[in-house]
């Protein structure tokens, strides 16, 4: 609660595309954080890695891209919020599109946030070290997600 | 998306302790956010103004806190998810509780967010400054809460 980034907590990132993917890395390497970022690049990868994760090795945050080979995002979210093990665990949706109807759907299905990617570099590197410090030092996440 | 907060937005603080309500004005005052902060004093004032808003006029977010008059933060929550008009609005549990059995509970009844009230006053207007930037000005609301 003092600003920094909680040590030793994991961020799952689910992006199939390499660029953004390296982008999100060097944006949270930037912020300084005290964290790990694991990245899966679908969402049948991500649900696979979540339900065999112990309760104690669950990440913190997933981060959630929309369109994503296999099972796209809303699946992906879908299957968090169905499965008890789960269920609570925070999920921001980070995505390029701001369509209303994405937007109200994965609230409707339960994302705990809904953030656009922004394009410029400088701002994404801004955003990304908001989500950190908000999701990590500031929020209290579930005890038993 | 630039840091500041959005102009014009609604924040629906719920809160009966008066010195807390008055805390949390003053925090996000210094915060210089260019927003309505509204307060009611429990659970009931609460339900009524939300179930009352046209749905353009509900606010971006909900800073609730849990023990509250006549219906507490939990019945609270439960009422907002329950019904279709506010299902999605964006609501943060502000208090002063960090017990596990409160977090999990808030969680599973579809709180986005838990913060626990920090006791000293300069880390107090922290984190309402960050929950405003997060909530008001980088985060997507629902466009049909």
């Amino acid at each position: 609660m003092n600003g920094k980034l909680a040590p030793d907590k994991e961020i799952l990132l689910v992006e199939d595309n390499p660029d953004d993917a390296e982008l999100t890395r060097i944006a949270f390497a930037e912020t300084g954080g005290d964290y790990r970022l694991r990245v899966v690049s679908d969402g049948a990868e991500a649900l696979s890695y979540l339900y065999a994760c112990a309760p104690a090795e669950l990440p913190a945050l997933v981060l959630l891209d929309l369109n994503l080979p296999k099972l796209d995002g809303r699946e992906v979210l879908q299957a968090i919020r169905a499965e008890p093990a789960t269920r609570s665990l925070p999920v921001v949706v980070l995505t390029t599109s701001a369509e209303p109807f994405d937007v109200d759907k994965v609230y409707a299905l339960g994302a705990n946030s809904y953030i656009q990617k922004p394009v410029e570099f400088e701002r994404f590197v801004e955003v990304v070290r908001q989500i950190g410090l908000y999701w990590l030092a500031l929020n209290q996440p579930p005890t038993t997600p």
